[in-house]
């Protein structure tokens, strides 16, 4: 099969490079990057065990490779996947997208908009688009033509909640998140406050009340209840390079044991690949380098909470593993054909 | 005055000495740790401007300095500093002890025991004893004999709702802590959990649902409040050698504005040397290095929710520095002596 | 192929651990770690992609199973391999045994017995073992019974020598290393040196002047120039969990130009996959979860010196990953076989 | 006496403005940066303890303070404190300069401009100026005009170096100094090398063979040695926020035992309070928030080498706090008056 990356300069960008090239039944077709465009990928991604010699092209020249490809990731910015898709699917109407930006992550383009601040460029495509959290989704990505690929704390978020949301015995306005996240989840570009000298002895909660990814949790979780919730969401830069650690409190209305709950989560990811459910907490380096999302539970009955603890890595869960994962699904391919390498947690 | 350290050769300790050694006011006269009894104390802990030549004790030696001593810390293992404590004030009855672990934090012996599953070995001088919490006790530690020194934690999340804690506003069984940790609050003890080569790419929640710290809080909040509360509360392990920082989510019966929130902590912090109320969210660097509490706030108007977050040098104002903020006070001395030095936050 | 792996609980053997699992030629027979005995590998080292239920051995039950295995490895501390081999071989002759620790990295016995101070268990095998630096002794290793895999240090410094060693132009006693090492260098027994709150702002060179690695150097110097010479060997220890990154300070006799001696390493590695020659410094990341060795040379005009930089990760390319490969070449698989899915060097 | 600083936005303009605010003798007087100009000081940099409501000026505004002014500290680029000395000198032909960058290190304009690739602009006033190395020339810094504080670089190998230069039995063009420096050696200004999520795991020589300390190097040791020299020089960014620890490695022609050379530094070094020679080698650590530069020694017997091991803060004895020295001594303060107090190495 034929694959196009268009935007492989940014963290997820190359980290999907770096599993495509060791996927059993893709071929490497097109790659683009504005920054790095005539060198060649090899050279640039240190691609030691790569044998091909793609150039990298520039995202206009990359247009005019879509023929050649089957399906096409964008790793692109927020805001300017939606015009990309439109022209490429244009020109090659059986072309199959997966976006990684947040651009096809709400079926609603008025719920997008509030949240991005933008006009939708691409509305009569939505109806196409699946959002992709492969757990949640896996039917209806396998003919879908377009994947919103989901942000990386509404991974980690989402799979905490998912086999609890349908309880009535959840006070839903009661959800609070409390996420630590590494600094590749800040992007590439140099920035002040994403240097060494300022991040390595610091932790900072950023976002404020209302940072994005709260409207990607709340109108997912709103999919699934039927109902509006309110979440709290705060997220942390803390000085590691990769993954998500994420705490999620949530109220009982009644007391259940903790037994009885961490028997709702594994029956739940029973025959999940890559969500594995604890009985004891999780550390986030358990994650590093991994599609995999571990889960860890505490149920505290003086308080009547469920505190759930979930780690991933934001670049392959949170980001580019899941987008291959999603491609696997829907080419029909072994979930885990590239994935099952990475898995370097020592 | 003449003053003594027993136990130097923790990070609290080594803290302490540091603080004391240029202090304005104090001489200091005997320091012990069984570790490193008889050695020069200036080379073990490279006090390279330090000239004085005190020799270490071990423990058992230095009780008999006490005579020498107007003040002692103790910078012991919790459960040991309450049988030296009535040691000390048997051999010396006008001493004053400024005791780091947690045997006097509380007066009433029946909370210690159970959540340090203890017997308390010295509960007449309990009634001597003050929670040296300074910022909220400072009129009781002028007289006290005994201070029982908070725990980092608890005075991370202290100073992040003393400005509040009287108002009727405040659903106090809402209260959410989620802090965040360096390893020096682990102690020096090698254990593998505290390798760099498990920890410096890696974060985990710790402690379960009964970490010793909710008995402090509770306890404290219950004093202040005179209501029973149930606080959960989540220490995170992060990969920093200093500091806490704490986010603390709390719900409001009735909405009240940023502005109102903001100026009930300002007002409240007004005149305190080491508390910073911010209209930002301060960073954990911040405080590191110094005595310096600094706290932010967030009021989010669509969950009705106050979200504090506050830093401390988990060593300084959440031990060492506090301990000598305290001996300030008691002796009326300059509140900041001895401490505006530490104030290196580039 | 059915292989074992002894003593599996340290970095190293939880390394080959996680490689082995994903190698298309093995099939995994027995474990053993003292440590975690009766407990199954995939539990307790996080293998989620690992779908058999291989039980861990303690090392005494582990040696009845030699006879299940075609080859052993062994990750086992300096001065415990030399017994176990002997045992081993005589349980099982046609097995074959790659040993991780320095116990077969010495032909001449007394050379080892100098440098590890201790009587050498096992010299009956030494003429049937083979120093393992694979781009070195690769036509050997094709039938060698007893593999000596290199340490991570000689690993480096070496590759780095390797294709100006028969050079007459260097001058030998003047070779300066100057290395840099990750935390899992140090072993997983918790010492206080190797805590993140002693080493997260910390770099410390160790070691002396006669650190062992110089043995292992000169050793194998001696070997390829028939010339004893005295090598200047510095280790320091920096903030990192993986990785190694040497300088190599030669002088000499006469003057050769950048691109004599650029051309000189690209000749000899031309066809190696495990070793790169750039026409940059590496940078140490470039390495870190790879089997690759890469390098970068400078000429100095001035002072008439060649400066070569290696990076190498210290559990792949220098423990685990050479044993592999070494494995690789005497049983005539490819010699990337499990180690080119590990190539996650974003 | 009243101080100002030029340029307080930089890694050294905020360490000394932090060093200033403690010092005895000193008034601030006044402040330049371009960045926050008409902020307030204590807001911007966090300056806790500080009670003036100094506010910061451009640096074009600031110059028409120099009249209010003693002594100023430049904290500027390289190559923009020359044109600014000239005019500050106009404008107050009483004031002395204390220039953090490379404008006034080199008495020999000729020499500077080879290195920096620039004409000097000043060259009337080099003759009034010093190489503000204190331990080197503290006799000549009482009464200088101008002081040219050295390089971070150049003062971990100088000091390390100065014991021994007059040795007849060092083999000068031997030198090889291996230096690893934190990343606010590297600047404030935000560029992609100096990124948490790109140097976190990493380490990297840089700087080729004719990195401009090695300029700065070589032109002390011909003045002390009336000998020329030709020094290797790696720089080494290693992911610490402060300090670097340099190995200088040493050829002698005559052997020297451990102890004779120990106690040539032992007795050079007597009387100074900011350098302390162990019989041990150095940590990083050890110098990071201080003014001390510790140094440790190998002699290696086998090799005729010494091996100095020297640590200093980068951002301290490596720029500011050196500058804040300097001052002391041309004014007759106390050495240590500012300094005494940064002493937190724990």
């Amino acid at each position: 099969m034929n694959v196009g990356i268009m935007g492989c300069s940014g963290y997820a960008g190359r980290q999907l490079l770096n599993i495509l090239v060791m996927h059993k039944k893709v071929s490497l077709k097109a790659l683009s990057s504005n920054t790095y465009a005539g060198k060649e990928a090899k050279n640039i991604f240190k691609l030691s065990q790569y044998t091909g010699q793609l150039v990298i092209d520039s995202d206009v020249e990359f247009l005019n490779k879509a023929t050649l490809c089957d399906v096409i990731f964008l790793a692109l910015p927020h805001k300017t996947s939606m015009a990309n898709t439109r022209k490429l699917l244009k020109l090659n109407s059986r072309l199959r997208i997966i976006d990684l930006s947040a651009d096809y992550r709400f079926k609603d383009s008025m719920v997008y908009e509030k949240w991005y601040d933008c006009i939708h460029q691409d509305k009569e495509n939505l109806d196409n688009s699946c959002y992709g959290l492969t757990e949640m989704n896996r039917e209806k990505l396998s003919d879908t033509k377009i994947v919103g690929n989901p942000g990386c704390y509404p991974t980690s978020v989402l799979l905490g909640l998912l086999p609890i949301l349908s309880f009535e015995n959840l006070d839903l306005n009661s959800i609070i998140v409390d996420s630590k996240s590494g600094y590749t989840g800040a992007g590439v570009k140099p920035e002040s406050y994403k240097m060494l000298a300022e991040g390595i002895d610091n932790v900072y909660p950023y976002g404020g009340t209302e940072h994005r990814h709260v409207g990607e949790i709340e109108n997912t979780i709103e999919k699934i209840t039927q109902t509006k919730a309110f979440i709290q969401f705060i997220p942390n830069l803390i000085p590691v390079k990769r993954g998500i650690i994420t705490n999620i409190y949530i109220n009982m209305k009644v007391k259940m044991t903790y037994s009885e709950v961490l028997s709702q989560y594994r029956t739940y990811y029973a025959k999940e690949k890559f969500v594995i459910v604890h009985d004891e907490i999780p550390k986030l380096s358990w994650s590093v380098g991994t599609n995999n999302c571990h889960i860890g539970l505490l149920v505290d009955e003086r308080t009547n909470r469920i505190i759930v603890t979930t780690t991933i890595d934001n670049l392959i869960k949170g980001a580019s593993g899941q987008a291959v994962q999603n491609m696997n699904v829907m080419f029909g391919f072994d979930e885990d054909e590239g994935l099952k390498y990475i898995n370097q947690n020592i």
